[in-house]
């Protein structure tokens, strides 16, 4: 057999796909790719260029974040404990006024230092700026779906310009760093956006083949808002344009109707949830089970670093099931497993990748993280499912590999230089506090 | 000036009394007491045996977890997802009838162990065999409030020698581990014990001039049930036998009524919060402004490590604040310097420690702990208390004192073994699962 690139073995493996979990496995890497999943004992011809010991450890897929703004990170802690309208309007649009291309390529850096850090290889983002979120990613070795954000705002001249960038940003870098980045197109809200500039967008993605990404049903104040102007739900108004004949990433996905699920079911709509920044803002909890009753595909989502205030995948996926549970009331809503595919394979296919990533299985991109269970909260390890939702934390993760490159070994980063990073990030962002 | 004990430098203090963070500070121990809390410019005459340099670290009062059942680490993960009486019925309680005094200490010494590496100082908990527990928390250097249980379930024999072993432990252990442990007595819940026992408990409470520790108004299903049989509130019930005559520390305090709110307040009852494990069993959520608007001294606590799954009370402040921006769909509610007095002072006072601890001042006991900001998630530093209750996690400490003594330095526990506590509780967990 040929030489593979990475041999990991030793470890347990959840493949997550639907096969079960793999004791004392193995994982081979070639070329960017899993060449094998299986026992160790069926690995013992396989010899690596880089073999890792990983005997008492966890592998599993990396995690995939499905709604992000990281460069955000910048706004971390600048307005707390306030209503999303007066969040965005006094502290979070000033500030972005006043960024810089090279404060996104900053704030974004630092955004990926802190995934790799947590285990997560994948996010969708969508911002401004969004080249530099690019080359974060590049430089970083993270996979990013990114989407540079169009917000028309009643200003038709500005919609079209920044329909323009976020055609350009879709165009010139997808497939980027070595087909890391993929592109979507990044309409901000049905409420954001005119009717017109949405069906654009529609047609554009249609000519393109690229998805778009859009915040949906966030919030009941905007949604009346939005009621008003439209009649329709946000939903109804979308699916009357037709803009759902796209693939769609709709992030949070609170204010739905009976009929509003029934046509994201319809339509093949991928919702996003996005537990701790809806609680955050006081907005309200996602009613996931409806959603996935109706066959709705989910992935999971931190939101921004600003409204959360972590890009932590671990804490999400626990506060993901929590919330079910108690918006149901029911202690079986969301379990581990569920919530688990939420952030890997289902994830993966909502920002279609489904083929690519989520799972370890053979063919597959080798996006790859190692956790560390020997900690006092992940003992005993009896169920490693609940351990890995309900105890384990983004600092557990050992090693982070994405697209078959070692990111992350034994806790330090390879890609970047964590302190330089850290250090430019808050000067950065004390810099735009003073502008 | 006579030498100092330890003395911590250069750091950002957040006292959590009525002053504001210090910045540059020092804090010197002496004789297991705090002497000095200040600018370290004022500070510069002092000298200790150990002087600890924590340039852009914070320090802050130790956390203090007021509800947990610590032995149950050993069944971490053992039953998921499941609702409460099942989880009882099914999971535990036949576990729990085969548990050893061995086994508790066991688990109990894995629990400190995890709440010292998550900066844990003082935790109140309620469990059977619980002088292992105060054994425990001698071992590990901790502070323990701790009460035995008294579950007496139509079983009037077995009531009164569950009062007798409660009162032996309230006796025998109080001042025990040179002070660090403080007693109460520990009746399960209003439903599982008669008022007759009640009653009794009550009165031994008063005699001996210890408090109680109880589970209150936590199932809207055992509430039901308590109804039929006693007509009034649980709340209403107590009162009625002047049972909050005694310091009470309860627990949860889900389903109360406006007028068991009154009483809770004018009886000057201490209400428990528990978000994570009330979440995660699907009973909802505590009313905490409610609460607090009518003056009820308000904790957190973490409940045992089998029904959250942790017991870092890091995660419970954010989920604690998050819960309750959710319960009124409002962002402003329990903002984050609330919550940290939650975990520090409120929670001192709840467990009849607010002279003693929960606060960084002068002649209070040196319970301290360090968190290390210098990590990709906690950067910017823009906001401090918010940095620590939305982005810091438990890993994030670095150092922990408990008692003017230094339990944790640099992340390494100096009062355990650690590799050796984890593979007793996992050998002692897999063994009871055998039995």
């Amino acid at each position: 057999m040929e030489k593979a690139d990475i041999l990991i073995y030793g470890c347990t493996i959840l493949p997550m796909n639907e096969k079960c979990l793999i004791q004392d496995g193995a994982l081979a890497t070639k070329n960017r790719r899993i060449i094998f999943v299986g026992k160790r004992a069926s690995a013992n011809k396989i010899k690596a260029e880089i073999e890792i010991n990983a005997k008492k450890k966890i592998a599993m897929p990396g995690l995939i974040n499905c709604h992000t703004h990281v460069p955000m990170t910048l706004f971390r802690g600048i307005a707390e404990d306030q209503p999303l309208g007066t969040w965005l309007k006094e502290t979070i649009w000033p500030l972005e006024a006043k960024l810089k291309s090279e404060d996104v390529y900053v704030g974004a850096l630092l955004g990926c230092l802190e995934m790799i850090k947590n285990g997560t290889t994948c996010f969708a983002d969508m911002y401004f700026h969004e080249d530099m979120v690019a080359k974060a990613v590049e430089k970083s070795g993270l996979r990013g779906v990114l989407a540079e954000g169009i917000i028309e705002a009643g200003n038709k001249a500005r919609g079209e310009k920044m329909l323009n960038e976020s055609i350009n940003l879709a165009k010139k870098f997808r497939g980027y760093a070595n087909g890391r980045v993929t592109t979507l197109l990044g309409p901000h809200a049905a409420y954001s956006c005119s009717p017109e500039l949405l069906t654009k967008i529609k047609n554009k993605s249609l000519e393109l083949n690229v998805g778009v990404h859009i915040h949906l049903a966030e919030s009941k104040e905007m949604f009346r808002k939005f009621e008003k102007r439209y009649r329709p739900t946000e939903v109804e108004f979308l699916d009357k344009i037709d803009f759902f004949s796209v693939h769609v990433l709709a992030a949070h996905c609170i204010s739905l109707s009976g009929e509003d699920m029934q046509i994201l079911s319809k339509r093949g709509v991928n919702a996003v949830y996005v537990p701790v920044a809806n609680m955050k803002l006081g907005v309200g909890a996602a009613k996931v089970k409806d959603l996935t009753d109706l066959g709705v595909n989910v992935g999971l989502g931190t939101d921004g670093p600003a409204s959360n205030n972590t890009l932590d995948m671990f804490e999400t996926m626990k506060i993901a099931t929590l919330l079910q549970k108690l918006v149901y009331l029911n202690p079986k809503i969301l379990p581990v497993h569920e919530v688990l595919r939420m952030a890997t394979v289902n994830g993966a296919k909502a920002l279609g990748l489904g083929k690519t990533i989520g799972s370890l299985e053979v063919g597959k991109k080798a996006d790859i993280i190692l956790i560390d269970p020997s900690k006092p909260h992940l003992k005993p390890l009896h169920n490693i499912y609940a351990s890995v939702v309900y105890s384990a934390h983004g600092s557990d993760v050992d090693t982070v590999i994405v697209d078959g490159n070692i990111v992350m070994e034994n806790r330090k980063v390879k890609t970047l230089d964590e302190q330089a990073v850290m250090e430019r990030a808050e000067k950065t962002s004390l810099d735009l506090l003073a502008r």
